[in-house]
């Protein structure tokens, strides 16, 4: 959904991902306890890919939501704007994928605090056909369950390719700001601040 | 996580399924748009499975749950108590995909309120490994997406191993209803009681 | 919020609303137990009033929003868009208010699907100074818990002020359409469309 | 709901609360724009109250609850368990009003992460008559809108009547932790625990 194909995929390397460090293997996990690049391009021609999206935000005191995070990518068709965004592995749960993927994209001093509740504010449904829903993913049919999150630690993007940038409300919405996003993933960024008693 | 592996699978056959009837062919949808059987036993070794999970319900006039829609099952270990569940298939949206099994398992005049919004209530994860989220699945990691949906018709399972009895919330938390369900799914109805501000 | 004060309110005589007709008497309940319209106007400018906003929709069998139902009332002002709105009383549940103030507004054939948890899909605050939130109310400070209701009925409104059209999503985001609410009453129609699934 | 008659209520004062300290005074708000304690008695019996609901957790880097905290208040039926609760005030936001009521139970340095969204995760219904809902508060009918409130920092009760204890989950959900609370309450930790994907 925010990785363009060409870019290494921080979640793989060719002897395979083995879960989290801080977690026991799974007993089933072996060798091919999860996919290979190779294989993973045939199982996402076939069934719904689970991902997570999150809403970087930054608040105040009382919660209100002062600015959102955007992840300005430089990419084979050249820069643009994304979520934090990416797969579910197996055995991994929904909390430890949040944790992981903010990690990987803002670093390990971000300090989120990721939500308490397993209730996401929205299932965003990319098809990898345009039209059906508000989202689109050339590459495969992924479901993400969408997080808003708090920030509350320096962001460092630990991948070159990675910048972060806070917007306030006004300017996510921008149409020059929307304009930057592919995959429709702008109208989460919308979703998000309704949910969050702004209006987009 | 509620079909036993011996009960045949009403979404699959040896031929494939190619999708849902009423909806175009998918373009990308070739002979290997959806999973054989067997694909499906490798990859659910190694992804996450994207599942719902449906809690069928009586409402009254003004919205108050009457009583609950709990399966009765007949399986290689005797009968087991169960809701509406069942896996996402490529390129389905969520909400046909809820269509489709409450049509599966409750018939076609069931007349269901599918929900406006695709917020599910909530997110229930089921491990191979017992012990780390409240849902258990020895054959697979599943992530099902948690909806309640009144159900305003008659219930006609088309299944012959299934039956369909309606629980008034008491008798749903009951110690023996309960213990009838397999994979940790009375945990769902605790949550779903909760949601409907129930005590459970 | 929605009525303006010169229309005649028909929850309130003069000689003062006692409840659901079809709930028996509360014992507290004494001919003080609703407060007559001076006492009102008086706690007013007090307290935060606790109402109810309710969208209503059409949905399909999938439950994907066709339609938004929007009232047009006739005011001192002219004519506007509202959503269903009014005040919670004492000792009525936050369900049986949904329900009176559909039955209300559009009727008593209207067949609404009242949501079967309490859980708002946002919570609106009306303030009677402009700006602080995207809600005003000039004549109250005003909290309502803001629902979805899907109507399965025919809808014929009560009152001779007001009439019901059903407008598509995109119908009721048009500028023209949003122009002709009040109290900022637009801008819970894009929140509730972003709920749904739809971009704002 | 949580505070017995007798205590004082740290809100009120003989003078006349006058609304948040850091926001500047409301244009309306004049020496009557908060109800004395005789008024605000009489409105008691005649309107629902707004109330927040706020159930204090502990929770771990990856948004996992640990712990649930717990006021124990010495009233005049002796000691009794609580969560944080109060009155919404007039002209007060819902965050504002969640800020200031943890801030008068846990002290300035609590450091809870409020709410980014209005969403509540349930609508507690306390009602003068006991049974109808699973909430009661024989001195009013009062409406909470219930969040859950991660806690960062110290809590220094500012009270002398209150003390706070951090329970596990398991601890919070015991019969003898539960028999400890007034009005209902120990059910809305309950469905709180619900939502968080922890079993009541």
């Amino acid at each position: 959904m925010t990785t363009a194909p060409e870019l290494p995929n921080p979640d793989w390397t060719p002897e395979g991902w083995h879960g989290p460090a801080d977690q026991p293997p799974h007993p089933h996990a072996g060798i091919n306890g999860w996919l290979t690049d190779g294989d993973l391009a045939v199982v996402r021609a076939q069934i719904p890919m689970l991902y997570i999206n999150v809403v970087p935000v930054r608040i105040d005191a009382t919660g209100d939501v002062t600015e959102i995070g955007l992840l300005l990518r430089i990419g084979p068709n050249g820069l643009s704007r994304a979520i934090v965004a990416g797969r579910v592995l197996y055995h991994e749960r929904i909390r430890d994928a949040i944790f992981r993927h903010i990690e990987n994209d803002l670093g390990p001093m971000a300090l989120p605090v990721i939500p308490a509740s397993p209730q996401p504010f929205t299932i965003a449904e990319y098809l990898p056909t345009p039209g059906i829903t508000p989202f689109y993913d050339a590459r495969q049919h992924a479901v993400a369950l969408a997080y808003i999150v708090p920030i509350t630690g320096d962001c460092h993007p630990r991948q070159d390719a990675v910048h972060i940038d806070w917007l306030t409300p006004e300017e996510a919405l921008s149409p020059g700001t929307q304009a930057a996003f592919e995959d429709g993933q702008g109208n989460l960024i919308k979703q998000a601040l309704a949910h969050l008693g702004r209006i987009p």
